[in-house]
């Protein structure tokens, strides 16, 4: 009976957030499938973690975010809940920004959100229940100088975020934004900023630890909208 | 030792948030002092919680405050926590609220807040460790047609834990606002309301969940605001 | 026949927005008047502009604000058109800021305005016709670690604006916030920052064509918020 | 000598703003160039307005906006201003919105708008001068229930504004965006909302004042973003 336990999809997995959540979702009691762009990203995970599976996905191509969610409908069942932490984005002033990272960027961070929503909002509909947990930036909420083409798509994605919880709440369906406003703790971000204390950082585990609050809040007071910023912050 | 368990001092005490806040806190492990304006407001829960402490304090009253404080330090030691939980307003156009009305709500709601922040934040800094949770409402973020009074002076208290949170974030104190965007289940509002359902209501107990977690969070990723919203809200 | 011209009154009158806005109105055709807490602030602008006057007004005082209203009504009609340009404040943290202080800060911003819209709403809801241009700041829309006293009274003051503008707008009152997002050009912000260029400060001028821009739109087409910053800003 | 004087492209030519805005911006003293799908859009405002061109350019098509702004810098020379009205969006909700839909409101609000920035940005900054102003809509400030792919589109394209305005304003480049916040009168909304009396819509030649205005206000005290809302919005 595969289907007992609650299925959760984590979209984008890397060494941070995307881990941190997956392995906090799986101690909650779900099943987590795992979307990244290659199965390299979830191959420890999926070792890790008893159950877990891992789906290669290009979250930004309709045909691939298709035929992930099919494979997962089909080997675990519907999904109950969706962690949204797939984008990234360059970081540059207009004239080093093409019309590809421009593109690239909304595919990934707003339209990839929409392909994952059109697939997992009829199920959710259906049982009058589910999750859509997405995982934001200090550039949902503003653009800056160096965020040409990231804070477009992360503002879009934002806006999504906002219409389908407008959409969604009344049929049980939890919309939530989480707003990171801070440096996220890998070892590349370490590496790169070497004269930050530990404490500058965003522990990856404290985010995953806000997306489960905010999965199993009581539908009588859902937040939409929640930061996670470090306390040392300068904001 | 009556210093052992952390104080956590709830503003604002009434049978719904005040109550669930202090009931929450409790539970927690938190020695709790109710504060409201009159004792009756407290006298059920300083029965029914071991170790609670109720306190008549009028919060837009600077002297008022000084001494609900000063009795609150000799009797239970240094405040850990404050959920400021204070704070009703006319709903009236302009023409039907008058300057007393006006600068009332600014006083219960903002000025309050203030007094309060001077009386506990110097053993917060030196503890390095302390929350402000502040309870907020739809009126905090924007003033509409009837919030003539309340909008100016929830505005004023967002804008303070704002200015707060910055400052006070990188001493290790969390400043926190809670978004009540709906109708608080309550005796009167249910009588008001009769044709609502059960779950229209934000429960009281679910906000007391929030405050809760806002106090409780990994301070490199603490949230500054947070929406408490019933599911079925248009919004 | 004073009536003729339509009746501007400015409150707050300096050496920069104050003055600059009076004369702008003036040259508009309007009779001004000039509020300022002495009249040796508007001395010399009431021997510039014909038929200016000038009123003694403390504007976080409600019967100061009731008789100068009276006085202007008396002597100069019915106001078509309000300036409010009062307001500073002190830029402290927590520790530094007084409750005085934060009064002071509310009862000049906020209260102040609250005042004079009680006074001169009457008649322009008669009229169907008028304005309420407000001059704003940057901590109107949040606060930071310096504007503990500043940024809550500024915020209160918008908040007011906003709900002002929804209850007034359909009988045909126009409510505008100025969002001032710069150091204004003075002699003593340039004496304060002499390394400074001369276009880093937003021009008195400029600000005054942005009023006399919002108090004269078409009013299918009304602003209710808009900024002033000099180009060179970083924001 | 064509290019004595500055050259305003408008993008997006209807009956209403589109309109409206080459004949304030031809009367203000520009050579104006419209820009449409299908030259049919421009053809009687091209007889009506002196020296006006029509430049057919499908806005989210890369190769189509630099073909037309290369014949615009060869017929009329640099452009100098640029207002951006393209833009239209389905309304409906998630089950009804298509990939297709929420790409295609993408491509014309968010991409077209970041394709003709890099068309006109690097002779504004040679010219250290130029304005970009952009027709936004209430959907650029939030999403709602029937905006799934309408208002991510719009955010997308305010949130790449803000970038643009802090990028470009050192350089003495000015970007604006106007929210329209209410039905702008047009033959086809008329019929559709009869019941309506003609002070409910926004009047084209109002939007265009307000452009107008904010292509020409003095350097130091720049609007980035203005409302354009009827007075008598419910808001």
């Amino acid at each position: 009976m595969p289907h007992e336990k609650k299925v959760c999809t984590v979209i984008g997995i890397g060494p941070g957030n995307g881990s941190a959540i997956a392995r906090r979702f799986a101690a909650d009691g779900y099943t987590v499938a795992l979307l990244s762009r290659s199965l390299e990203s979830s191959a420890q995970l999926t070792k890790e973690i008893p159950g877990a599976k891992g789906f290669a996905c290009d979250v930004g191509n309709a045909a691939s975010v298709a035929q992930a969610f099919a494979e997962i409908r089909k080997e675990l069942g519907a999904v109950h809940t969706v962690v949204f932490n797939a984008g990234s984005g360059v970081f540059a002033a207009l004239d080093d920004v093409t019309a590809a990272d421009f593109e690239t960027s909304w595919r990934v961070n707003a339209l990839g959100l929409f392909l994952v929503a059109k697939e997992v909002v009829p199920a959710m509909k259906q049982a009058a229940s589910g999750n859509i947990v997405v995982i934001g930036a200090t550039a949902s909420r503003r653009g800056a100088k160096m965020t040409t083409a990231f804070a477009p798509a992360k503002a879009a994605q934002r806006s999504f975020c906002e219409s389908l919880a407008k959409q969604l709440g009344p049929m049980g369906i939890h919309v939530a934004l989480i707003i990171i406003d801070g440096v996220v703790d890998l070892p590349k971000t370490r590496e790169r900023m070497k004269d930050k204390p530990a404490d500058y950082f965003v522990k990856p585990t404290a985010v995953a630890d806000l997306a489960s609050y905010l999965a199993h809040q009581d539908k009588s007071a859902w937040t939409f909208e929640a930061e996670a910023r470090p306390f040392a912050e300068n904001w």
